[in-house]
């Protein structure tokens, strides 16, 4: 049941799409006025009607609408690549992670999505701000985002984690203690668009006895289905270098 | 701790590492001999001896470990393709998924990793028995691998479900009852190497008034980093063509 | 020596272009004016400066200007997938070629800029105008654009041709002709952004009984070399298939 | 007229090929014993036959033949990647190229087959006489293979080349001077399988003033069109990094 409050997706017949929360006000439309007040107390799924008749499906937002909907600073990492980390690193609903910078919180989400906590270091307080805006709206109380330079605050950290991801400039140096607060058999992840920093990856996870370590590009290449045929399309999502090691 | 029958994974120095179980026996090693009852009541990620004094490392599997040593039949899904599905769908503990061809299961077991429930058709009985030993393997109490065609079967399912996911020849004739038994929001995942299906497939997702088609390709390009210089690798895995679907 | 009349590259400091003739007029550029009459009687290379003292090169075009500079019509087949068609069929200055649909003649001034002669045919008479004008700029005397629909007018055609490329809608209809006036041992390439016309190519080439059959698709990648380091470039130009067979 | 002692590619039913010459001996193959003197004074695309009958085309070796079917050594560029030199520098009939290091010579044969002239250094002896062979096999006058290290050798040389083509590990320590030997409007071409050899490739030719300065990576994926369907290929050549730069 749905309760005040709450992030709703709410989806139009042709597939517009509006994220917004369940709350005593009306959302305009092109397809007409929806009383955002009478969806409090209905099913996910339910479907209600704009003053115009107009049909709008109650969607439970997922990762991917956050994906699309949250506010984004920067170039956020692609569903791609983030789903090349849980499937390497095998991210479980038993998992404590780490991860670094946070930047607007999108790979942190996707994260706690599946994982039992996640504990997420940005250096920048305009984007703490805006990743942990993000991370009220996805709902999860399990993602805590600290302020801080994780290459220093890392060292009184603990541990264990099973996984630790990284996407931020200086990843290099917080190889050595990843690995510290790593729990054996834990994965580091890390992510870089730049190959200088790749390589500084690298030789830091080799330097520290890394195992099973990989560096991989994932590209995705859209087929467009048009009228005159099948094409690959132009189109394509900004990348990175995806490098994988394990304790 | 490490309970007696438990799937472990024994990591060697140097990376080498064993699949098996705890119980009643000794594993033969290069590096010499672990005596596997021994590791009974242990923590995960601790440290036993060879009798030759080489360090074994005892890791709770992780989904990659399953895709790497369970027993596979015909040609998998890679892990690039398994992550993409999984964040393209948003897949989260919440979720009750729908599967089918299950093949040996290797996706059945990355989804019933994080999902709350995966119920997985495979026509032939030989996979049907190969995926339940490997599930079996996995841990998963909850994936339910069901031996029958999905195209007759999900005549008589209910759903609702979160996810649909289909990796097999006949996907295109099971996308009406998959629209039927997913949940408004839920998605459809369909994987398939070959663009004449994939082209059924987008034809059956457009006429049954599907939302935010997309059908990509995914490729994955190693990089590697040797004495001589870091370059782009000339091994790659199969792929196909996923195509995703809203209802 | 540079004659009157001639096309010529006109290249600042700094990399700004000007593609134009040697005429009786005065070139208004950002660097200031420059007499293209006073290069009349130049060498190729020469060094010429405007009214403000600013430097250009004079440079004799080649074909990546042409492909720069010319007018184009629709969306012409980039120089990644031209180098490819000449490096597969082996073009070279004795060969004799068949191409169509002409477009604004791209492929053609580059294949008649190495072989003996071209013979290219325009459905469209409006392309048919652009092209013999670009065929005009680029000084090349041995490309014949013909106006009118190749599936009809091969019929008449003798031959022998050493290579026939196709880049147009009713490629697959041609393929029967195009073996017949091929010699022994010439090439046919084929170029097609649609899988569902490659498919009806390849069926077509295999029918005819054409040996060395393949289809590739070229990606591909810039690097970006800036001050943050070295990534993979987020822009594509569009791509096609190509296939090529032998006689 | 084809000549005594002159190669030709013998191209038998079904596919299969022989690279060899005309002389005074037989060729036995699976499908019979083909007399090779008789082809002395046929035409090109000619048929012979077998002692058992069989048909054999006799052709006029190509490019992608000698590519084929000529000793090499180490690895060389793949077709797509000398097309691609070939469109981006505009490679012509009135062309002197300068080349290094030879290698086998399949790039300079490429080359050479358009090119007026084509002057190509090798430092190994033994790939110096690999090359030379394998440039009279493909009956090219106009290429000169000499026995060198062109960092040092390019110091004697004048120029002006149009083109010059870099294939080796010391490429940048060339740049400088191959800026000198160039005409204006020349280019520059390189190819390194290594991305630090390509980042120091870049760093010479930016230095050095260069214009239209580009790296791209040209990956092929091949299309299978099998019985069950059409698939992407998983096999794939080796690939690198080329960069253009123009004087």
């Amino acid at each position: 049941m749905i309760a005040q409050g709450e992030y709703i997706l709410l989806k139009a017949e042709g597939g517009r799409e509006y994220f917004t929360s369940v709350r005593d006000e009306k959302l305009h439309t092109d397809l007409g006025i929806v009383d955002l007040k009478n969806i409090e107390g209905l099913e996910w799924g339910a479907i209600v009607y704009s003053h115009l008749g107009k049909e709008f499906k109650v969607l439970k937002p997922r990762t991917p609408d956050f994906f699309k909907h949250i506010k984004r600073t920067g170039a956020p990492m692609m569903p791609k690549d983030i789903g090349t980390i849980i499937s390497y690193t095998g991210v479980c609903p038993d998992d404590t992670i780490l991860d670094a910078g946070t930047g607007s919180g999108v790979l942190a989400i996707y994260l706690g999505t599946i994982a039992k906590k996640v504990i997420t270091y940005e250096a920048n307080e305009h984007f703490v701000n805006v990743a942990r805006k993000n991370v009220d709206k996805a709902g999860l109380k399990n993602i805590e985002v600290r302020h801080g330079n994780i290459v220093e605050e890392i060292k009184s950290l603990e541990g264990p984690f099973d996984v630790v991801t990284l996407d931020m400039q200086e990843a290099a140096k917080v190889v050595h203690d990843a690995k510290r607060v790593l729990m054996n058999g834990g994965f580091l992840a890390t992510y870089s668009p730049f190959f200088e920093q790749t390589s500084e990856i690298r030789a830091a996870v080799e330097r520290e006895g890394f195992n099973d370590i990989i560096t991989v590009l994932i590209n995705e290449h859209e087929l467009e289905f048009g009228e005159r045929g099948t094409r690959p399309s132009t189109r394509v999502g900004h990348t990175g270098f995806l490098t994988f090691a394990r304790k």
